[in-house]
């Protein structure tokens, strides 16, 4: 079943903006930035950082434009930011930020409650967007959340999914995230999701994100990485959480993927022993401890070793 | 990749035996058989209640007698203990076990350190074991550890591996257990292991026991059954943990598996609702919040809707 992988998985790092956004502690901006680097230290390429949404919504992200602008950039590592309109790719765009990422849900209730605008209205507005970002040079990546499943509607229609996510590549993203969002995806569903996707779209033009509420995340990016999605969104130690479920278990950890892509023979440039490096510090910068195996693994060996 | 799955995978649950055997707290005798009851309740039909090991080595299962001759026998529910000699054996016959289960390393090192005997003077030891078991009526399963890695060597050999289990099978074992003793494994090693085994044995004589401290247990335990190994090993709430990793998450979590298998649309007879009460009574048995992330997203539901 794992006879054709692809060579190599570029791994989306999303923890300092899905992760902190969903953590009950705010992290301080220098935290922020100190994150940031670690993440980029370990060998990251793309690294979402922030989110230009409005402060009332995501007041942990509220310094959206001060880490922006203070991120260090390196050669190589592509920073990114959530932008939800045009007011918001003022800022990214302010910030010198090169790639941004606009956000809808597969589900009419979901969108409208996270956005407030239907479908249709939510996509209508991203001209304002994505049109103005490309011209002005900008990457812009595209989520889609709730494919799995919604917290009201329930099951969600994959074909639905697929027609927005070919709708955002119409408009000019490069690349859609399909998402998880409430974790309640399990194998056999993302296999016929994403076959279903790659009927209609390249594997390059496709991200999985997956959450692990129900512990199915890893499993679930297994499949999608035997079927030919190159791109797996994940977030240092697990950090995050589920909005519908507090206490439940956030993203896909970054660490535990790495782990399985190095025994899958799978290239992703990232260390891990500097990846933990960054979960140990990202559990610093939160103040708990994080749910992500690997990290916890490694760091009590950690510990046993210095006892010794 | 998931064409052929198998139509019914059965759960062994092991958590009243591995689970508890790995935690700090010593739950009393009357609790372990109230989660025994749980664990029967929520329809499983193969636990493994105790080790009859010496309760010098095992202070946990030090009440092993008493909690097996206490267990409430249920129609079609078959409970095991853990046997490592002669005199482990007797002690399940005097309770009335119908099963037992004897274990050995596929690794030397880790083997004498755990038995203080050889591989090979560990199979001769069996026969006092297997063969008067056999006789009395009883089944016999057998576990081989440390196949996707020891503590001690790192690198197992597959084929030694598999030499021990036809020879456990041959001397009268229905089934043998492989063991991912210290949760190294990943998806691909699985799939080699896995089909290295089938080369030589039947399915129905192998299961999978892997523990989840890197995170990838439920994903190895994917492609086991996609490639048709039908006896799952795992642990309520993930109970249990890993004595080379002193806080690394323990089991493969039962929860996790079921929800999976739901998924997957895999029969396992196992009611999911009555498995999150069993793995609560878990946690208030051994006062500590266990891994499972199935379970911690549905407390976290019952919670908000308790709430309401």
């Amino acid at each position: 079943m794992l006879e054709s992988l692809p060579a190599e998985v570029s791994i989306y790092e999303v923890g300092p903006r899905d992760g902190l956004q969903n953590e009950a502690t705010v992290v301080p901006t220098d935290g922020k930035l100190q994150l940031i680097e670690a993440l980029a230290d370990a060998g990251l390429r793309r690294i979402e950082i922030t989110s230009f949404v409005s402060p009332k919504w995501i007041p942990p992200l509220a310094d959206s434009a001060e880490v922006a602008a203070r991120v260090r950039r390196r050669p190589g590592v592509r920073y990114s930011a959530l932008v939800p309109n045009a007011k918001g790719l003022d800022g990214a765009r302010a910030a010198g930020l090169e790639e941004i990422a606009v956000f809808l849900s597969a589900s009419e209730t979901h969108n409208k409650k996270n956005v407030n605008k239907t479908i249709a209205e939510t996509l209508e507005a991203f001209e304002a967007v994505i049109g103005p970002a490309r011209e002005a040079g900008m990457r812009v990546r595209g989520y889609v959340s709730t494919v799995w499943g919604c917290p009201y509607e329930g099951d969600v229609d994959p074909k639905k999914a697929r027609e927005i996510a070919q709708q955002l590549i119409g408009m000019g993203c490069y690349q859609v995230s399909l998402g998880d969002t409430i974790g309640v995806g399990t194998p056999l569903q993302t296999e016929r999701i994403v076959d279903l996707m790659l009927d209609r779209i390249a594997p390059e033009a496709l991200a999985l994100h997956f959450h692990d509420t129900r512990g199915t995340a890893l499993a679930n990016a297994l499949v999608g990485i035997a079927r030919g999605i190159a791109t797996i969104d994940a977030s240092i130690g697990g950090l995050g959480g589920c909005p519908y479920a507090p206490g439940a278990a956030g993203n896909l950890a970054t660490e535990d993927l790495v782990y399985m892509l190095d025994g899958l023979g799978v290239r992703h440039g990232v260390d891990l022993e500097k990846l933990v490096d960054a979960g140990e510090l990202a559990q610093r910068l939160v103040g708990r401890e994080l749910p992500g195996r690997f990290l916890k693994a490694r760091l009590a060996e950690r510990r046993a070793a210095a006892a010794r």
